[in-house]
């Protein structure tokens, strides 16, 4: 499958934690950058996603602001 | 400033290409990963964006799906 | 590849429209209902999008709004 | 009222799930696929969302992505 | 029609700027501050938006993010 | 810092509501209207937000809808 979406970046699952409906997901990217997604706990059941999966993190070009400075 | 979205990435600029509107921002990350960020043009020119530049892709949580498998 | 993202919508793509970096994709879904994507012409040209081909819109669904009444 | 958001999905409710703060609606579209929306419970309890209710999903162009192949 | 989006931001429009297939409208709302929202130019003639047009902002809960300091 | 987002609304908190893994943060700015934010509750506790806070809005351009009519 190809998806429209520009951002895909590798990593390691750190961390699942499951809320009442929604489950944050915690993903170590190169660098030691960590991700957290924020998706239904439906699809933390649907993907299977446990602890030291290799993930990517889907991302949509419009979803992603750039800083500078500190 | 510090800001609720989680996820601050931090990158290089490599490419800024401004449409009639939007622009994309390319930015590469660490282990090499492109990122694209489609931001205002008048974003571009408020933050003085150009390639070379040092610069955090800030994105929710909640932009953030998760891809297992190829 | 699976997703966590939770709305894939089957549909045909009936419209291609490019501008200077951002693409509108128009696809007809079951009921004649018509959708609109916002991708980058990169994603266009990345996934040989063109009309009449077979694709799914991919929504997550914190991106989806209900609403009620006309 | 018009609204710029240029997705408008008809479809039914067939499930209402309330967690903490945030609710899952799932809602029936033509041809049997099935929506869920990420929403707020006040949205639930503004809107009077239940089980049969004849709704619209509402998605901004920028928030679809499109994925080819399986 | 009422839509689970809690955002209604009422103000003015004081400019619409259409690119190839991307606009921008920026709107004036109380205390001065201005919002610039990113539509498709189908939206803004569809609405037929204009400078001085009355209208709201329409935002999900979960793309709003908090900032503290400066 | 500056931030791509075009959309910073000054504001104050009123309420802070955390569920299992999301937060609503309800902000008022200028003219009376009440913002709700869903973000996660560790950036609730990261920002050390609670009532009465002085905070802003971050808004990216792309997920403000145009809403015109009643």
């Amino acid at each position: 499958m190809k998806i429209s979406g520009r951002n895909f970046i590798p990593g390691k699952v750190i961390e699942v934690k499951e809320g009442a409906t929604t489950a944050h997901v915690r993903v170590e990217i190169a660098g030691g950058t960590i991700l957290t997604a924020s998706i239904t706990n439906e699809a933390v059941a649907d993907l299977g996603l446990k602890k030291g999966e290799t993930v990517h993190a889907l991302i949509k070009a419009s979803d992603v602001m750039i800083a500078v400075g500190d």
